[in-house]
């Protein structure tokens, strides 16, 4: 073994990997997520890793995207998951008959996807879904309480977010009453990166698609109507007569009276025409929530509805609404931008030091205490002195010495860290005085 | 897309897939778990799902495991992590610096094994390790510490369990005493199979390994030594007197020592020289936790100590002691025992049923309730009859029946489906009303 050649360790570049006091905070925002869908009548599903390669890359007709991580086993080609929509469609419709709809599930999993490295990007990211899946028909109050949810998320999370909400027909609607039914999508997935490629360019690729400048300024100027939710519809309601176009402003009015209903704080949301999505399994509500304080975090959380979710597995029509929050990239975000609460060392609010031989005593005042609060001897062969220091690095609420006098009399020393108090007391008054303090 | 071809919706053989209600039960086992080992201290670590192959591989020596998943992205060699252990070894090698030891950690995660499909095996499944790794040196009360937290865990899940305990210096020592140095590992791994293969076989194996007759029944004499743990050991502490064995006595009885101020009760473990395990990286204090009443549930927990947890890694030695839970697996046998707490089909606590036109208000009604409680408006469009049939199915607690001479009087229909209690209250006294059953 002394020969032994060391393998360097490292992980691949693109897997966030915190060091436990971090992964402490993103588990409690986790908690927090899993808390606000469960209330709202969500229930858990777990679906694996890897699924078939046909299954997921079913709207590719099964050719493999690049990004997606794919490999054979034995015979079997399979893919790993790249977001949890195809799984829920494929779950839908595998267990039709079993469910009960609308079928209201969440699911707080890892997706995978071998991007291009850079900063910010993640090739595994957990991703944080619900979403409400009907048999034949789903009212659009489902639309709203997707809407009211993202509110209710980052409200838990204590991030001051904007929901921009649009509702893709009145776009589709616009843009074929302007007499471009033919190429729509494709107007739209220029309208969708005005953002990114600047208003000249987007012209010219609409150009070139063969839209007339005048139509140009028509639909860049529909895009940019954003505001309060009312005054925008008020504003745009009348903008064009064409049956889809009118459908999309009469859900948008729909979703809005139940939002209301629901009293979702109206500065959380705004309607933005703008909002296009690229995925275009999106049929009616969709929806991109920003930071307005950080705008560079670009859509923290974003969803809508599809009409049809499990289209290539079964004949059975299953609408749909969801949303789906990164968590991966929003937590490194809070984290680069200081935004994160406060990291705490240790979960443990006692820890115990043993003075002399006092190990057997202060194992049994551990699980004394554990039975109420996280509790941990010290035992390691260290100095006294460094281990004061190390439960005060750590900010350990309180510690308990332990030496042999302790023993004899009952009455052991507890100290509160952070106001220097001291005491001497018997083990269930410690645990009072422990317990008090917490429910400060 | 008329004409289109649909895929068969299906999954891979050998991945759990649970409908959402056995999912709640399995969530709260981890829950449960995780609680056992905050308050014990550990902090959680969540590694990547991909590791670079070479890293995941160390042991031997590069070349893949047939049951590892294992593929190319590029120029980079990638496998799915078939444990949590090699993991945690390459982050604490490649974090040293930054770590705190002793290092506590638990990870609850998913891992992978490309094994033959068969019936309670499972090729995707939760792991739930507890690790506390020392730099230098780890006292054995890391060791206890592992082991009380056994005990606490399957309280916590209610599941009656027998830990047997071992020591392998115990068996090492004896093996070498007897002539057998050169050959013990040979020898261990024949011991370690004496359930599966039969008394007969093993002896023909050892003798073909070239231990003498007599040998073999002393050998497996000693492996038969299990009980309450005092008795054994009082037994078998002067069998031999060679240094190894002396250790592995004494190892025992310093845990021993610990177990028993630590209060575990005496009836949840025993010392069973016949606990070996597999794996050649454990080299002191080994067990296996099993069902007491269910012996075909085999291995229920299993752990122990490491010597050196990162020598693939780093030269810096890193002793260690851990325990592991395969929660897939396991919860399958409960289901399949019928042991799993009755299933919910809702979390819910409130169903509202809209009566005519009342909607808007029960979205109101809906946002009340929910600052408190799991509520849903029922908002499909079915009959008021068949909404009632499907709470009664799911066993939902409460229903508030909500039309429109009740938003006049601003008095709602609440009934209590499991009494048959019915009320008609305002919302604050519906929810005084469920808050108050929930708390009986």
């Amino acid at each position: 073994m002394s020969e032994k050649k060391l393998i360097v360790p490292r992980k691949l570049s693109g897997f966030m990997e915190l060091p436990p006091y971090k992964q402490v905070v993103l588990d409690n925002m986790i908690d927090k997520i899993k808390g606000v869908y469960q209330k709202a009548g969500f229930m858990p599903l777990d679906t694996p890793v890897l699924e078939y390669s046909e299954i997921l890359m079913a709207k590719s007709g099964g050719s493999i995207d690049k990004e997606v991580y794919h490999f054979k086993k034995g015979d079997t080609d399979i893919c790993m998951r790249y977001d949890l929509t195809v799984p829920l469609a494929r779950h839908v419709a595998m267990n039709a008959n079993e469910i009960t709809f609308p079928f209201k599930r969440y699911q707080i999993g890892k997706v995978f996807r071998g991007e291009k490295a850079q900063k910010g990007r993640f090739r595994e990211f957990i991703q944080c879904d619900a979403d409400i899946v009907g048999l034949d028909e789903l009212p659009l109050v489902a639309d709203a309480e997707c809407l009211a949810l993202v509110s209710k998320v980052f409200e838990a999370l204590g991030l001051k977010t904007l929901n921009h909400i649009s509702n893709r027909n009145v776009l589709f609607g616009y843009c074929d009453a302007l007499g471009y039914s033919l190429i729509t999508q494709d107007v739209l997935t220029v309208l969708d990166k005005i953002g990114k490629i600047g208003k000249e360019n987007a012209v010219q690729e609409l150009v070139n698609l063969g839209v007339k400048q005048e139509d140009c300024d028509k639909l860049i100027s529909i895009t940019l109507k954003s505001g309060n939710f009312g005054e925008v519809l008020a504003d745009i309601s009348s903008l064009c007569t064409s049956e889809l176009y009118q459908k999309g402003i009469s859900e948008l009015k729909e979703v809005y009276s139940y939002l209301k209903a629901m009293g979702v704080d109206e500065s959380g949301y705004i309607l933005d025409i703008g909002i296009i999505r690229g995925q275009n399994y999106y049929t009616g509500t969709v929806f991109e929530a920003m930071v307005p304080d950080h705008p560079e975090f670009l859509t923290v959380c974003g969803g809508g509805r599809y009409d049809n979710l499990a289209g290539y597995y079964t004949d059975k029509k299953m609408p749909g609404v969801g949303l789906s929050i990164g968590l991966t990239r929003l937590f490194d975000l809070l984290d680069q931008s200081g935004m994160l609460p406060e990291f705490k060392l240790t979960n443990t609010t006692l820890h115990i030091i043993p003075m002399g031989e006092t190990l057997l005593e202060c194992l049994k005042l551990q699980s004394y205490f554990r039975e109420e609060v996280a509790c941990e001897v010290n035992y390691e062969n260290r100095s006294f002195k460094s281990k004061m220091k190390e439960a005060n690095r750590k900010q350990v609420p309180f510690i308990l010495i332990v030496g042999e006098n302790e023993v004899q009399s009952g009455l052991y020393s507890l100290k509160n860290m952070a106001t220097g108090e001291q005491w001497q007391l018997s083990k269930e008054d410690c645990l009072a005085k422990i317990q008090e303090s917490k429910n400060l």
